[in-house]
């Protein structure tokens, strides 16, 4: 271990705490801080050892069909920083005041496949310019969700689906935009509320100054969908499992490039091409690497934090204000102010 | 061959003659009727036996990887039935007046597969109830295509993308909802005219009273893409070839029932799973032969027309009148009155 050792503290005990806490082991192989065990006690945190242990395992052995499965369980919290853009500039003028760096935990961002997906995004000769996104993150929650969760109470993370869903969403698009902020947004009418007026479904469409458009549906009463298809003028990229893999260690997305029909117009030719990328480290632990590295590079070396990744976040945040605001004002654009 | 063999005439040499010409030889296994064979000569159709042969080398044989690729070819003609739904009622009155079955040629609808994913739509069990759905047809149109088909002509068939590329989407809505028309359609800002306003691009949001909704795209401007993802509150389907499969002889559609994650929200539990089905005809032929079934009925036995497949048109069409008046309203909901 380096010198100048990485400390991680971890603030409340939401569900998704066990999952970075895990990531964290799995990153520095090694044990978790005093505080961050009392929540491995609480919460039944699997032991390293296991977990290496699966890990391992699964990447080693064939793929086959397992019959016996455990329940199925609810989508981790969001990662949503803040509950409109002015309320995450004092967070970010606060870490900038102190030299600390700021990221958000979008973990699929961090996952080796989504550098594989840009590089095809960012490829002129097979993608093109791109034209249009359609994002979908939905899952159905469950009773006790709908109920208690602070994902669905007004005085707590009250922008619901559109702050929890809608922000994988967004980003989503954005990234795909190579974070090109669109002109306008537009809700798409017919969003649903919980009685305490927190969504719990809607959606909206992007719009560039170059006619690129974009659509996004996000939603906590359908079954669980995260499917992302974006179109160039040359190439089609699609991905079913955005934001959290089918499985943990590896992941595979669709591509297509100038594709067309043989002369009867009866196949496709060429058809597109499934592509997999393997990674020996969960995306969040990629995730904890990346932010200890910077942190190592700040504590360690003088280096300023890097800005990308509050600008990405910002800019996310800036579009779900305006989905928001363009459902107050009656399904009207809105235009994007950075 | 029946005492009372139907008869084909085939108005028009469009390319997609050639392929409505193979199916009807498929169907049937005898020779185009002289009108037809005309066509034939000048489109250099392919012969039957040359036909028969290919299909059944090619659901013999195990599939291997093909290197020599022919240039890729653009979709073919619409199916668009009419430029409103005035025009279609006076088709349609007088195909009622002389007991004459119509039927459009959206072909996808009588591959098997599409019955195999209606059972699986209509199965409240695996399914759930139907929440959303999100369609987009797009293709690449080459400069000769943009300057010369009559799918870009003002004055010939003057919806372009929408009447086109766009048919399909809305049919592949209406038909994932039942054919339960929506309450109201809003286009969505920022269509893409040529410069004799016929559309390239554009798409919109379809509503329904218990608050369904439904997006769609088309566009001649970007690469073939043909995704359909439907979720309930219990599953998700996904097609990505719903038009023209990827594939003569079969076919293949993605569902997920009760997704979720294991414990840990590592890895999907259960996987979508991918189903396939095969047929010893194409969908084209499988269209010629409802069609001809029909027909020997009213011709045979007496039976009055299949009312179905005009009403399926009829609301498809309905639904194309909608996003245009949509547009032309800028951008407002359009309220649906069958």
């Amino acid at each position: 271990m380096a010198e100048n050792p990485i400390r991680f503290g971890i603030l409340g005990c939401a569900g998704i705490a066990r999952k970075v806490s895990r990531a964290i082991i799995l990153r520095h192989r090694q044990p978790l801080h005093r505080q961050s065990l009392e929540i491995r006690r609480r919460k039944q945190l699997p032991s390293l050892r296991q977990d290496l242990r699966k890990l391992r395992r699964r990447s080693r052995r064939p793929r086959r069909r397992r019959r016996l499965r455990p329940p199925p369980h609810q989508p981790p919290h969001p990662v949503g920083v803040a509950l409109n853009v002015s309320e995450f500039d004092q967070i970010l003028k606060a870490c900038e005041a102190n030299g600390v760096q700021f990221m958000d935990a979008t973990m699929w961002m961090h996952n080796p496949r989504t550098a594989k997906m840009t590089e095809f995004l960012s490829d002129s000769q097979i993608f093109g310019q791109l034209k249009t996104i359609n994002s979908c993150f939905t899952f159905a929650a469950n009773p006790d969700f709908l109920k208690n969760d602070i994902r669905v109470k007004s005085d707590l993370d009250a922008l619901g689906a559109l702050g929890d869903a809608g922000w994988y969403c967004v980003r989503s698009i954005l990234w795909i935009a190579d974070f090109e902020l669109p002109k306008t947004v537009t809700a798409l009418s017919d969003p649903i509320f919980n009685e305490v007026e927190v969504f719990l479904s809607c959606g909206a469409s992007l719009h560039w100054e170059d006619h690129k458009v974009a659509t996004f549906h996000c939603s906590f009463l359908s079954n669980l969908t995260m499917d992302v298809t974006a179109s160039g003028t040359k190439g089609t990229l699609h991905i079913r499992d955005l934001i959290i893999p089918f499985e943990e260690d590896k992941a595979s997305f669709t591509v297509a490039t100038e594709s067309g029909f043989d002369e009867l117009m009866t196949t496709w030719v060429p058809k597109p091409s499934e592509h997999t990328v393997t990674t020996d480290l969960p995306q969040e632990a990629c995730m904890v690497r990346e932010f200890s590295r910077l942190v190592a590079g700040i504590k360690g070396n003088g280096q300023s934090p890097e800005k990308k990744w509050p600008t990405y976040s910002r800019k996310t945040q800036l579009i779900l204000d305006a989905v928001k605001a363009s459902i107050e004002k009656g399904f009207e654009p809105v235009e994007i102010v950075s």
